[in-house]
Protein backbone atom coordinates (compact mmCIF):
# COMPACT_ATOMS: atom_id res chain seq x y z
CA UNK A 1 0.00 0.00 0.00
CA UNK A 2 1.44 3.24 -1.38
CA UNK A 3 -0.06 7.07 -0.51
CA UNK A 4 0.18 9.23 -3.30
CA UNK A 5 -0.58 13.39 -3.13
CA UNK A 6 -1.52 15.15 -6.31
CA UNK A 7 -1.27 18.82 -7.02
CA UNK A 8 -4.83 19.60 -8.14
CA UNK A 9 -5.88 22.64 -9.86
CA UNK A 10 -9.15 23.56 -10.95
CA UNK A 11 -11.63 25.81 -12.05
CA UNK A 12 -14.61 25.89 -9.91
CA UNK A 13 -17.24 27.51 -11.63
CA UNK A 14 -19.23 24.78 -12.32
CA UNK A 15 -18.59 22.80 -9.17
CA UNK A 16 -20.10 22.74 -5.68
CA UNK A 17 -17.35 23.26 -4.21
CA UNK A 18 -14.49 20.74 -3.07
CA UNK A 19 -16.12 18.75 -0.60
CA UNK A 20 -18.70 16.07 -1.62
CA UNK A 21 -22.20 16.86 -0.72
CA UNK A 22 -25.73 15.90 -1.86
CA UNK A 23 -26.38 18.49 -4.05
CA UNK A 24 -24.76 19.08 -6.88
CA UNK A 25 -20.94 17.88 -8.47
CA UNK A 26 -18.02 18.67 -6.32
CA UNK A 27 -14.30 18.20 -7.72
CA UNK A 28 -13.32 15.98 -4.85
CA UNK A 29 -16.65 13.40 -6.13
CA UNK A 30 -15.09 13.98 -9.76
CA UNK A 31 -11.57 13.39 -8.73
CA UNK A 32 -12.59 9.88 -6.79
CA UNK A 33 -14.01 8.63 -9.63
CA UNK A 34 -11.20 9.12 -11.89
CA UNK A 35 -9.00 7.39 -9.09
CA UNK A 36 -11.22 4.84 -8.35
CA UNK A 37 -12.01 3.97 -12.00
CA UNK A 38 -8.29 3.98 -12.75
CA UNK A 39 -6.97 1.83 -10.10
CA UNK A 40 -9.87 -0.56 -10.17
CA UNK A 41 -10.18 0.45 -6.21
CA UNK A 42 -12.62 2.13 -4.18
CA UNK A 43 -11.14 5.16 -2.97
CA UNK A 44 -11.77 8.63 -1.45
CA UNK A 45 -9.27 10.91 -1.73
CA UNK A 46 -8.35 13.37 1.45
CA UNK A 47 -8.16 17.26 0.60
CA UNK A 48 -6.20 19.84 2.25
CA UNK A 49 -8.17 22.78 1.18
CA UNK A 50 -11.66 22.42 0.90
CA UNK A 51 -12.78 25.18 -1.23
CA UNK A 52 -16.15 26.71 -1.53
CA UNK A 53 -18.35 26.91 -4.64
CA UNK A 54 -16.98 28.72 -7.47
CA UNK A 55 -13.98 29.11 -5.75
CA UNK A 56 -10.54 28.09 -7.70
CA UNK A 57 -7.53 26.32 -7.41
CA UNK A 58 -3.99 26.41 -8.62
CA UNK A 59 -2.73 23.80 -6.53
CA UNK A 60 -5.00 22.49 -3.94
CA UNK A 61 -3.30 18.76 -2.35
CA UNK A 62 -5.17 15.37 -1.98
CA UNK A 63 -3.94 12.47 -0.74
CA UNK A 64 -5.12 8.38 -1.45
CA UNK A 65 -4.05 5.10 -0.58
CA UNK A 66 -3.75 2.28 -3.00
CA UNK A 67 -2.38 -1.00 -4.19
CA UNK A 68 -1.88 0.26 -7.94
CA UNK A 69 1.49 -0.23 -9.47
CA UNK A 70 1.38 2.60 -11.47
CA UNK A 71 4.98 4.47 -10.98
CA UNK A 72 3.57 7.66 -8.26
CA UNK A 73 4.47 10.30 -10.68
CA UNK A 74 2.57 8.44 -13.72
CA UNK A 75 -0.97 9.40 -11.96
CA UNK A 76 -0.85 12.82 -12.69
CA UNK A 77 -0.62 11.80 -16.42
CA UNK A 78 -3.16 8.84 -15.98
CA UNK A 79 -5.65 11.35 -14.32
CA UNK A 80 -6.04 13.76 -16.58
CA UNK A 81 -7.00 12.04 -19.19
CA UNK A 82 -10.07 10.70 -17.06
CA UNK A 83 -11.10 14.16 -15.58
CA UNK A 84 -12.94 16.93 -17.51
CA UNK A 85 -11.21 19.80 -18.77
CA UNK A 86 -11.77 22.12 -15.44
CA UNK A 87 -9.80 19.78 -13.57
CA UNK A 88 -6.53 18.81 -14.30
CA UNK A 89 -3.69 17.28 -11.67
CA UNK A 90 -0.68 19.18 -11.86
CA UNK A 91 2.26 16.78 -10.33
CA UNK A 92 1.69 13.43 -8.09
CA UNK A 93 4.41 11.79 -5.86
CA UNK A 94 4.50 9.18 -3.11
CA UNK A 95 4.31 10.73 0.45
CA UNK A 96 4.71 8.74 3.79
CA UNK A 97 2.27 6.59 5.10
CA UNK A 98 1.58 9.46 8.09
CA UNK A 99 1.12 11.48 5.88
CA UNK A 100 -1.91 14.14 5.95
CA UNK A 101 -2.88 16.84 3.98
CA UNK A 102 -4.63 18.46 7.11
CA UNK A 103 -3.25 17.44 10.17
CA UNK A 104 0.30 19.00 9.07
CA UNK A 105 1.99 22.17 9.16
CA UNK A 106 1.34 24.18 6.21
CA UNK A 107 1.44 27.53 4.50
CA UNK A 108 -1.24 28.40 2.36
CA UNK A 109 -1.11 31.16 -0.19
CA UNK A 110 -4.43 33.07 -1.74
CA UNK A 111 -4.98 35.18 -4.12
CA UNK A 112 -8.54 37.10 -4.61
CA UNK A 113 -8.56 39.04 -7.58
CA UNK A 114 -10.58 42.74 -8.54
CA UNK A 115 -11.32 43.69 -12.16
CA UNK A 116 -11.42 47.70 -11.45
CA UNK A 117 -12.54 48.48 -14.80
CA UNK A 118 -15.51 50.58 -15.85
CA UNK A 119 -17.62 47.86 -17.40
CA UNK A 120 -17.25 44.38 -16.84
CA UNK A 121 -14.47 42.02 -18.88
CA UNK A 122 -15.48 38.80 -20.42
CA UNK A 123 -12.04 37.19 -20.55
CA UNK A 124 -11.70 37.97 -16.86
CA UNK A 125 -15.25 37.33 -15.25
CA UNK A 126 -14.23 34.20 -14.30
CA UNK A 127 -11.59 34.55 -12.06
CA UNK A 128 -11.81 38.00 -10.93
CA UNK A 129 -14.98 40.18 -9.09
CA UNK A 130 -15.99 43.12 -10.91
CA UNK A 131 -15.68 45.84 -8.79
CA UNK A 132 -16.26 49.62 -10.76
CA UNK A 133 -16.15 52.26 -8.06
CA UNK A 134 -12.72 53.62 -7.75
CA UNK A 135 -9.93 52.15 -5.35
CA UNK A 136 -6.79 53.18 -3.94
CA UNK A 137 -4.68 50.39 -4.01
CA UNK A 138 -2.41 51.80 -1.40
CA UNK A 139 -4.77 52.00 1.44
CA UNK A 140 -5.71 48.96 0.66
CA UNK A 141 -2.12 47.73 1.15
CA UNK A 142 -1.79 49.59 4.21
CA UNK A 143 -4.52 47.76 5.74
CA UNK A 144 -3.57 44.72 5.12
CA UNK A 145 -0.33 44.95 6.92
CA UNK A 146 -2.61 44.91 10.13
CA UNK A 147 -3.51 41.56 9.11
CA UNK A 148 0.36 40.32 9.29
CA UNK A 149 1.38 37.92 12.30
CA UNK A 150 -0.63 35.90 14.79
CA UNK A 151 -4.47 37.22 15.51
CA UNK A 152 -7.82 35.88 16.23
CA UNK A 153 -9.56 36.36 12.92
CA UNK A 154 -13.02 35.98 14.88
CA UNK A 155 -13.85 38.62 12.80
CA UNK A 156 -13.37 37.43 9.53
CA UNK A 157 -15.07 34.08 9.80
CA UNK A 158 -18.44 33.17 8.96
CA UNK A 159 -21.13 32.01 11.41
CA UNK A 160 -21.78 28.15 11.63
CA UNK A 161 -17.83 27.33 10.92
CA UNK A 162 -17.12 24.74 14.09
CA UNK A 163 -13.22 25.14 14.69
CA UNK A 164 -11.53 24.37 18.14
CA UNK A 165 -9.60 27.73 17.72
CA UNK A 166 -9.75 31.40 15.77
CA UNK A 167 -6.08 31.85 15.72
CA UNK A 168 -4.01 32.02 12.50
CA UNK A 169 -1.06 33.36 11.36
CA UNK A 170 -0.77 35.56 8.54
CA UNK A 171 3.36 35.60 7.09
CA UNK A 172 2.57 37.71 4.08
CA UNK A 173 -0.15 40.12 2.77
CA UNK A 174 0.21 42.24 -0.28
CA UNK A 175 -2.28 44.30 -2.25
CA UNK A 176 -1.31 45.82 -5.84
CA UNK A 177 -2.12 45.86 -9.38
CA UNK A 178 -0.96 43.28 -11.62
CA UNK A 179 1.12 44.49 -14.82
CA UNK A 180 0.89 47.74 -12.69
CA UNK A 181 -1.54 49.22 -14.68
CA UNK A 182 -3.79 51.85 -13.27
CA UNK A 183 -6.94 50.22 -14.66
CA UNK A 184 -5.75 46.65 -14.47
CA UNK A 185 -6.96 43.87 -12.00
CA UNK A 186 -6.04 44.22 -8.39
CA UNK A 187 -4.64 40.91 -6.69
CA UNK A 188 -4.92 40.68 -2.78
CA UNK A 189 -2.18 38.01 -1.87
CA UNK A 190 -2.51 36.12 1.37
CA UNK A 191 0.14 33.57 2.72
CA UNK A 192 -0.97 31.62 5.70
CA UNK A 193 -0.84 28.74 8.34
CA UNK A 194 -4.50 28.42 8.01
CA UNK A 195 -7.41 29.61 6.89
CA UNK A 196 -10.88 30.10 8.47
CA UNK A 197 -14.28 29.76 6.63
CA UNK A 198 -14.90 32.64 4.01
CA UNK A 199 -11.70 34.33 5.54
CA UNK A 200 -10.31 34.96 2.24
CA UNK A 201 -13.29 36.22 0.90
CA UNK A 202 -14.04 38.81 4.04
CA UNK A 203 -10.73 40.12 4.46
CA UNK A 204 -11.74 41.28 0.56
CA UNK A 205 -14.27 42.55 1.29
CA UNK A 206 -12.85 44.40 4.20
CA UNK A 207 -9.80 45.79 2.23
CA UNK A 208 -12.80 46.90 -1.04
CA UNK A 209 -14.12 49.34 2.14
CA UNK A 210 -10.74 50.31 2.83
CA UNK A 211 -9.67 51.07 -0.83
CA UNK A 212 -13.13 53.55 -0.89
CA UNK A 213 -12.13 55.31 2.14
CA UNK A 214 -14.68 54.41 4.31
CA UNK A 215 -12.16 53.70 7.02
CA UNK A 216 -8.37 54.60 7.46
CA UNK A 217 -6.07 51.99 7.38
CA UNK A 218 -5.52 51.71 11.14
CA UNK A 219 -9.28 50.75 11.75
CA UNK A 220 -8.27 47.26 10.70
CA UNK A 221 -6.65 46.71 14.09
CA UNK A 222 -10.04 47.45 15.71
CA UNK A 223 -12.09 45.22 13.03
CA UNK A 224 -9.62 42.48 14.42
CA UNK A 225 -9.51 43.48 18.14
CA UNK A 226 -13.42 43.34 18.07
CA UNK A 227 -13.77 39.37 17.51
CA UNK A 228 -16.85 39.88 15.66
CA UNK A 229 -17.77 39.22 12.57
CA UNK A 230 -20.07 41.94 12.48
CA UNK A 231 -16.91 44.51 12.32
CA UNK A 232 -15.30 43.09 9.08
CA UNK A 233 -16.91 44.30 5.75
CA UNK A 234 -19.10 41.89 3.48
CA UNK A 235 -17.55 38.40 2.03
CA UNK A 236 -16.65 39.17 -1.55
CA UNK A 237 -17.94 36.57 -4.29
CA UNK A 238 -16.33 33.71 -4.80
CA UNK A 239 -15.02 33.90 -8.58
CA UNK A 240 -12.34 35.86 -7.11
CA UNK A 241 -10.66 33.14 -4.82
CA UNK A 242 -8.03 31.17 -6.39
CA UNK A 243 -5.73 28.62 -3.42
CA UNK A 244 -2.21 29.16 -5.43
CA UNK A 245 -1.03 26.45 -3.46
CA UNK A 246 0.31 25.07 0.08
CA UNK A 247 3.80 24.46 1.04
CA UNK A 248 4.19 21.86 3.63
CA UNK A 249 7.21 22.62 6.21
CA UNK A 250 8.39 18.82 6.33
CA UNK A 251 10.25 16.96 3.58
CA UNK A 252 6.56 15.82 2.10
CA UNK A 253 8.11 13.27 -0.79
CA UNK A 254 9.19 9.62 0.27
CA UNK A 255 12.83 8.95 -0.16
CA UNK A 256 14.01 6.90 -3.02
CA UNK A 257 14.16 3.18 -1.37
CA UNK A 258 16.58 0.78 -3.25
CA UNK A 259 13.68 -1.60 -3.31
CA UNK B 1 -29.40 60.41 -37.68
CA UNK B 2 -25.91 59.37 -35.39
CA UNK B 3 -23.22 56.94 -36.22
CA UNK B 4 -22.41 55.44 -32.86
CA UNK B 5 -18.56 53.53 -32.80
CA UNK B 6 -18.36 50.68 -29.99
CA UNK B 7 -15.62 48.70 -28.53
CA UNK B 8 -16.37 45.31 -28.16
CA UNK B 9 -14.94 42.82 -26.01
CA UNK B 10 -16.08 38.98 -25.68
CA UNK B 11 -14.87 35.59 -24.78
CA UNK B 12 -15.53 33.68 -28.12
CA UNK B 13 -16.35 30.34 -26.62
CA UNK B 14 -19.89 29.94 -27.13
CA UNK B 15 -20.22 31.82 -30.33
CA UNK B 16 -19.62 30.70 -33.98
CA UNK B 17 -17.28 33.78 -34.33
CA UNK B 18 -18.59 37.64 -35.26
CA UNK B 19 -20.37 37.31 -38.88
CA UNK B 20 -24.23 36.45 -38.92
CA UNK B 21 -24.54 32.92 -40.40
CA UNK B 22 -27.04 30.18 -40.24
CA UNK B 23 -25.90 28.06 -37.42
CA UNK B 24 -25.36 29.13 -34.19
CA UNK B 25 -25.57 32.14 -32.36
CA UNK B 26 -22.93 34.61 -33.25
CA UNK B 27 -21.43 37.64 -31.40
CA UNK B 28 -22.70 40.44 -34.56
CA UNK B 29 -26.37 39.52 -34.01
CA UNK B 30 -26.23 39.44 -30.16
CA UNK B 31 -25.60 42.80 -30.90
CA UNK B 32 -28.09 43.24 -33.08
CA UNK B 33 -30.92 42.10 -30.67
CA UNK B 34 -29.54 44.26 -27.90
CA UNK B 35 -28.83 47.34 -29.74
CA UNK B 36 -32.14 46.75 -31.79
CA UNK B 37 -33.83 46.02 -28.14
CA UNK B 38 -32.22 49.51 -26.61
CA UNK B 39 -33.14 51.88 -29.35
CA UNK B 40 -36.51 50.51 -31.06
CA UNK B 41 -35.21 50.49 -33.98
CA UNK B 42 -34.46 47.69 -36.62
CA UNK B 43 -30.26 48.02 -36.41
CA UNK B 44 -27.57 46.14 -37.58
CA UNK B 45 -24.31 46.56 -36.51
CA UNK B 46 -21.11 46.41 -39.05
CA UNK B 47 -17.76 45.08 -37.62
CA UNK B 48 -14.28 46.11 -38.14
CA UNK B 49 -13.15 42.21 -37.72
CA UNK B 50 -14.89 39.27 -38.13
CA UNK B 51 -13.32 37.14 -35.69
CA UNK B 52 -13.58 33.22 -36.20
CA UNK B 53 -15.82 30.86 -34.18
CA UNK B 54 -13.74 30.52 -30.57
CA UNK B 55 -11.37 33.59 -31.10
CA UNK B 56 -11.75 36.48 -28.21
CA UNK B 57 -11.60 39.82 -28.10
CA UNK B 58 -10.14 43.06 -25.78
CA UNK B 59 -11.72 45.58 -28.25
CA UNK B 60 -13.20 44.83 -31.85
CA UNK B 61 -15.16 47.68 -33.29
CA UNK B 62 -18.66 48.03 -34.64
CA UNK B 63 -20.73 51.34 -36.02
CA UNK B 64 -24.48 51.39 -36.51
CA UNK B 65 -26.35 54.91 -37.13
CA UNK B 66 -29.33 55.67 -34.97
CA UNK B 67 -32.13 57.98 -34.21
CA UNK B 68 -32.20 57.36 -30.44
CA UNK B 69 -31.75 60.38 -28.05
CA UNK B 70 -29.42 58.29 -25.83
CA UNK B 71 -26.14 59.93 -25.14
CA UNK B 72 -23.37 58.75 -27.18
CA UNK B 73 -21.23 57.69 -24.32
CA UNK B 74 -24.16 55.79 -22.16
CA UNK B 75 -24.62 53.26 -25.11
CA UNK B 76 -22.11 51.48 -23.40
CA UNK B 77 -23.94 50.94 -19.96
CA UNK B 78 -27.39 50.77 -21.50
CA UNK B 79 -25.95 47.69 -23.47
CA UNK B 80 -24.00 46.16 -21.09
CA UNK B 81 -27.39 45.62 -19.34
CA UNK B 82 -28.62 43.68 -21.88
CA UNK B 83 -25.83 41.54 -23.52
CA UNK B 84 -25.31 38.35 -21.92
CA UNK B 85 -22.20 38.31 -19.54
CA UNK B 86 -19.59 37.01 -22.24
CA UNK B 87 -20.32 39.96 -24.31
CA UNK B 88 -19.35 43.53 -22.63
CA UNK B 89 -19.42 47.05 -24.53
CA UNK B 90 -15.88 48.99 -23.14
CA UNK B 91 -17.08 52.41 -24.65
CA UNK B 92 -19.23 54.27 -26.90
CA UNK B 93 -18.78 57.73 -28.59
CA UNK B 94 -20.26 59.24 -31.98
CA UNK B 95 -18.10 59.00 -35.17
CA UNK B 96 -18.48 60.96 -38.54
CA UNK B 97 -21.15 59.57 -40.64
CA UNK B 98 -18.16 58.37 -43.08
CA UNK B 99 -16.38 56.03 -40.70
CA UNK B 100 -16.39 52.85 -41.93
CA UNK B 101 -14.96 50.30 -39.60
CA UNK B 102 -13.18 48.57 -42.28
CA UNK B 103 -13.06 51.10 -45.21
CA UNK B 104 -10.43 53.34 -43.05
CA UNK B 105 -6.84 52.98 -42.17
CA UNK B 106 -6.25 50.86 -39.10
CA UNK B 107 -3.75 49.06 -36.81
CA UNK B 108 -4.78 45.55 -35.15
CA UNK B 109 -3.07 44.40 -32.32
CA UNK B 110 -3.67 40.71 -32.11
CA UNK B 111 -1.96 38.27 -29.29
CA UNK B 112 -1.82 34.53 -30.00
CA UNK B 113 -0.98 32.64 -25.81
CA UNK B 114 0.29 29.27 -25.68
CA UNK B 115 0.46 27.80 -22.18
CA UNK B 116 3.44 25.63 -22.65
CA UNK B 117 3.24 23.31 -18.77
CA UNK B 118 3.16 19.87 -18.67
CA UNK B 119 -0.17 19.19 -17.72
CA UNK B 120 -3.60 21.44 -19.15
CA UNK B 121 -4.29 24.69 -16.94
CA UNK B 122 -7.44 24.17 -15.85
CA UNK B 123 -7.25 28.46 -15.12
CA UNK B 124 -5.80 29.30 -18.25
CA UNK B 125 -7.35 27.08 -21.01
CA UNK B 126 -10.30 29.20 -22.31
CA UNK B 127 -7.55 31.35 -23.44
CA UNK B 128 -4.64 29.62 -24.53
CA UNK B 129 -3.74 26.77 -26.36
CA UNK B 130 -2.06 23.85 -24.16
CA UNK B 131 1.38 22.80 -26.10
CA UNK B 132 3.53 20.69 -24.03
CA UNK B 133 6.45 20.15 -25.81
CA UNK B 134 9.16 22.17 -25.31
CA UNK B 135 9.60 25.67 -26.80
CA UNK B 136 12.74 27.92 -27.72
CA UNK B 137 10.85 31.23 -27.13
CA UNK B 138 14.04 32.60 -28.43
CA UNK B 139 14.12 30.78 -31.45
CA UNK B 140 10.29 31.79 -32.09
CA UNK B 141 11.15 35.54 -31.59
CA UNK B 142 14.06 35.25 -33.55
CA UNK B 143 11.14 33.54 -36.69
CA UNK B 144 8.70 36.25 -36.04
CA UNK B 145 11.03 39.13 -36.84
CA UNK B 146 11.09 38.02 -40.85
CA UNK B 147 7.25 38.86 -40.60
CA UNK B 148 7.45 42.68 -40.29
CA UNK B 149 7.17 45.03 -42.93
CA UNK B 150 5.38 44.71 -46.14
CA UNK B 151 5.09 40.92 -47.59
CA UNK B 152 2.81 39.27 -49.94
CA UNK B 153 0.96 36.73 -46.90
CA UNK B 154 -0.37 34.35 -49.51
CA UNK B 155 1.55 31.28 -47.23
CA UNK B 156 -0.17 32.42 -44.25
CA UNK B 157 -3.88 32.66 -45.88
CA UNK B 158 -6.31 29.85 -45.79
CA UNK B 159 -8.19 28.96 -48.67
CA UNK B 160 -11.46 29.77 -49.44
CA UNK B 161 -10.88 33.44 -48.36
CA UNK B 162 -11.69 36.22 -50.68
CA UNK B 163 -9.16 38.64 -50.69
CA UNK B 164 -8.37 41.46 -53.90
CA UNK B 165 -4.56 41.49 -52.25
CA UNK B 166 -2.65 39.09 -49.61
CA UNK B 167 -0.21 42.12 -49.50
CA UNK B 168 -0.27 43.06 -45.68
CA UNK B 169 2.20 44.85 -43.33
CA UNK B 170 3.23 43.95 -39.91
CA UNK B 171 4.67 46.55 -37.54
CA UNK B 172 5.21 44.87 -34.62
CA UNK B 173 6.19 41.26 -33.99
CA UNK B 174 6.86 40.13 -30.65
CA UNK B 175 7.13 36.31 -29.04
CA UNK B 176 7.86 36.74 -24.75
CA UNK B 177 7.24 34.97 -22.20
CA UNK B 178 3.95 36.21 -19.46
CA UNK B 179 5.89 37.46 -16.12
CA UNK B 180 9.62 35.95 -17.15
CA UNK B 181 8.76 32.71 -15.67
CA UNK B 182 10.23 29.53 -17.72
CA UNK B 183 6.61 27.63 -17.73
CA UNK B 184 4.54 30.35 -18.33
CA UNK B 185 2.45 31.83 -20.89
CA UNK B 186 3.89 32.63 -24.26
CA UNK B 187 2.49 35.03 -26.44
CA UNK B 188 2.79 36.03 -29.94
CA UNK B 189 1.64 39.76 -30.48
CA UNK B 190 1.25 40.90 -33.93
CA UNK B 191 0.58 44.53 -34.91
CA UNK B 192 -0.18 45.09 -38.03
CA UNK B 193 -2.56 47.01 -40.72
CA UNK B 194 -4.59 44.06 -41.51
CA UNK B 195 -4.59 40.29 -41.32
CA UNK B 196 -6.33 37.48 -43.28
CA UNK B 197 -8.40 34.85 -42.74
CA UNK B 198 -6.46 32.33 -40.49
CA UNK B 199 -3.10 34.81 -41.22
CA UNK B 200 -2.35 35.05 -37.50
CA UNK B 201 -3.57 31.52 -36.31
CA UNK B 202 -1.02 29.90 -39.16
CA UNK B 203 1.42 32.23 -38.05
CA UNK B 204 1.33 30.85 -34.34
CA UNK B 205 1.16 27.41 -35.90
CA UNK B 206 4.39 28.33 -37.92
CA UNK B 207 6.39 29.52 -34.84
CA UNK B 208 5.48 26.80 -32.90
CA UNK B 209 7.23 24.58 -35.26
CA UNK B 210 9.97 26.82 -35.27
CA UNK B 211 10.18 26.63 -31.32
CA UNK B 212 10.70 22.94 -31.50
CA UNK B 213 13.35 23.51 -33.80
CA UNK B 214 11.98 22.13 -36.91
CA UNK B 215 13.65 24.69 -39.05
CA UNK B 216 15.99 27.42 -38.24
CA UNK B 217 14.74 31.07 -37.89
CA UNK B 218 15.68 32.78 -41.52
CA UNK B 219 13.70 29.83 -43.16
CA UNK B 220 10.53 32.06 -42.28
CA UNK B 221 11.56 34.15 -45.48
CA UNK B 222 11.32 31.16 -47.51
CA UNK B 223 7.98 30.58 -46.02
CA UNK B 224 7.27 33.85 -46.76
CA UNK B 225 8.67 33.93 -50.60
CA UNK B 226 6.47 30.39 -51.32
CA UNK B 227 3.21 32.27 -51.14
CA UNK B 228 1.95 28.98 -51.06
CA UNK B 229 -0.41 28.23 -47.86
CA UNK B 230 1.46 23.98 -47.97
CA UNK B 231 4.94 26.03 -47.08
CA UNK B 232 4.09 27.10 -43.54
CA UNK B 233 2.96 25.38 -40.28
CA UNK B 234 -0.22 24.18 -39.18
CA UNK B 235 -3.73 26.05 -38.04
CA UNK B 236 -3.26 26.95 -34.25
CA UNK B 237 -6.47 26.32 -32.45
CA UNK B 238 -8.91 29.50 -32.15
CA UNK B 239 -9.02 30.03 -28.61
CA UNK B 240 -5.37 31.24 -28.17
CA UNK B 241 -6.18 34.00 -30.23
CA UNK B 242 -7.97 37.38 -28.99
CA UNK B 243 -7.90 40.94 -31.12
CA UNK B 244 -6.55 43.18 -28.63
CA UNK B 245 -7.63 46.25 -30.22
CA UNK B 246 -7.86 48.14 -33.42
CA UNK B 247 -6.54 51.78 -33.64
CA UNK B 248 -7.84 54.25 -36.11
CA UNK B 249 -4.87 56.75 -37.77
CA UNK B 250 -7.39 59.29 -38.43
CA UNK B 251 -9.51 61.14 -36.00
CA UNK B 252 -12.34 59.12 -34.81
CA UNK B 253 -14.90 60.82 -32.69
CA UNK B 254 -16.78 63.42 -33.62
CA UNK B 255 -15.65 66.84 -32.70
CA UNK B 256 -18.07 68.04 -29.94
CA UNK B 257 -20.87 70.59 -31.57
CA UNK B 258 -22.59 73.66 -29.23
CA UNK B 259 -25.82 72.13 -30.31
Amino acid sequence: MRRIMLRVSYDGTNYCGWQKQPNGITVEETLNRAVSELTGEDIRVIGASRTDAGVHALGNVAVFDTESPIPADKFSFALNQRLPKDIAVQESCEVGPDFHPRHRDCIKTYEYRIYNGAHRNPLLSRYTFHFHHALDVRLMDKAAQYLKGEHDFASFCSAGAQVMSTVRTIYDADVFRLDGREDGTIVIRLRGNGFLYNMVRIIAGTLIQAGQGEFSPKHMQEIIDARDRGAAGHTAPPQGLTLVGIEYTETEEKEETGE
